[in-house]
């Protein structure tokens, strides 16, 4: 949301003749991510994201994410394409940070996603998971669920101050989802943070998938549940049934779920939930009460596991076996 | 340098379509300016900078600065040129806030303007002043020498915080400017903020003028001063003479200074210094020690009014008559 690092001209015009971008006409520093430093560049061959990757994420995980864009944007997806510098190489330095330059997509994210766009982006998600089966690098999920606890533990003792009864629920749903959570379903490279402001929409179609930088290898079903989560509950806090049958109609079209992964819908989707209401309950305790990016309110992750609760049944999230 | 208010999609939409920008493809915050919610869009017809007015901004104000940038764009000058509305209005309402949008202009800032820089910014000014002696409206200088112990008021008590010895440095400054202040210079529409985030290039010449919120009418050779103090000094802190040459000679090419703004000038300086270090003093006093927007340091300021002691006349400024 922020422009942390700044760049000096010959720096930066040093940077863009290295890739072949042309000349600069214009950069703007833009509010895309809350992780790293985003430059809109417009040059004589066209407009590019310049990304300066802050501390929040890890250099040696760089490769993953920008192989895996190249790899997926190779097969069609429309995903930002890092572009090569005259070495061959994705990854750079700029202002003293590791920095990437990829190309820019069109398209709006939109904030009330609507039965169409969770069909979109159903369908986008299969083609990602099926585009993503043969990508070689391999990164274990830091926030699935062996993470749970170990993040919990970090602020198990202070969670009562987001909200009374967070520990509680928290405690709860860890007791309850850890020892049943499947193991055995289908594997591969997941997204594993497809909310609706990292989806672009054009003209009726989906132009463009982002922000790659929490991406992994994990339970491919998984990456369905975060987006039931992400986009099928409305303002109030409630499940939009509508929705979520679109999206598993979507996605079916393009990759059919096989019965474990019907089955362990309920599950998977109230782990989901359980994942982003703890680190959003960390940072909202992290992060200074006057600071400019705010957190995002857990509750709406407290509201969605009770939510989950009630809904045991995959017939229950709108899919049809 | 943050986005700080969040537009609909509907919202945008309808905004944009009843300013006749053509389909919207692209809409990305951007970190242009502190005190506004800046968003760069991408239509069918080009590119646009829309402005939704923060508190910071008196919305009875907008008239004078958005009128001011279609008088100077009608006049020649790079400026952005507000677009109105089906109605004829060039501020609307969006997301609950006073909103414009404007004309994109190409080119890029430069962190450390060189001679050839100054000079291309004096002569710009030069015609921004020319180009405003018949704008209609008027705005008296919140910021100038009347508001400066008013302003001061506010924090003196505290001023040695931001520094030891601030305090003294200040109480100096006013005793001896406030009475000699040059009033019976020529006066005219005034810039007031000419730093160089608010000034691009693109191959060599000066392409774009931004940022018209602290424009207001003043002593023309005032806002030259402005542009001494953000221009002319080394990141060391100490007065270059060539480009303040360069900036006199730019700026008397289009319009010749007279004799006693030209004698002015180093009171004038001074007193640009002044402002700025009032300003700044006050928002590092009320900006929270750990917010993402850092305030500016003062300090810069300090260095300044030490160098503009020494430098007593035109001359040493660079001016040659």
């Amino acid at each position: 949301m922020a422009v942390y690092t700044q760049v000096a001209d010959h720096d930066l015009a040093r940077f863009v003749a290295g890739h072949g971008l042309g000349e600069l006409t214009s950069c703007k520093g833009i509010a895309e991510g809350v992780e790293n430093t985003n430059y809109l560049l417009v040059t004589t061959t066209g407009r590019y994201i310049l990304t300066l990757y802050e501390k929040r994420v890890d250099v040696k995980d760089l490769p993953f994410y920008l192989g895996l864009m190249e790899h997926l944007a190779g097969k069609g997806i429309a995903c930002p394409l890092p572009v090569r510098d005259a070495r061959g190489d994705q990854v750079g330095v700029l202002a003293g940070r590791p920095a990437a330059v990829c190309t820019f997509l069109d398209g709006l994210s939109v904030r009330q996603p609507g039965v169409s766009h969770c069909a979109l982006l159903g369908e986008m998600l299969a083609r990602m998971h099926l585009a993503g089966l043969d990508y070689p690098r391999i990164r274990a999920n830091a926030l699935g669920p062996s993470g749970w606890q170990p993040l919990y533990a970090r602020f198990s003792a202070r969670a009562d101050q987001v909200q009374p009864g967070l520990r509680g629920l928290i405690e709860e749903e860890l007791a309850t989802l850890l020892p049943v959570w499947p193991m055995g379903l289908p594997q591969g490279v997941i997204h594993a943070d497809l909310f609706p402001d990292n989806v672009f929409f054009l003209g009726g179609r989906l132009s463009g998938v982002i922000d790659f930088y929490f991406a992994c290898n994990d339970t491919l079903a998984y990456d369905l549940a975060v987006c039931l989560n992400a986009w099928c509950f409305d303002a109030a806090g409630r499940y939009d049934r509508a929705k979520g049958q679109a999206m598993f109609d979507g996605y079916q079209r393009v990759r059919k779920l096989n019965e474990d992964e019907q089955a362990a819908v309920p599950l998977l989707a109230r782990g989901a939930a359980l994942r982003f209401l703890l680190t959003r309950s960390y940072d909202w305790l992290e992060t200074p009460a006057d600071a400019i990016v705010k957190p995002h309110d857990p509750d709406d992750y407290v509201q969605r596991i009770r939510c989950h609760r009630e809904l045991v049944t995959a017939a229950a999230y709108g899919l049809e076996s």
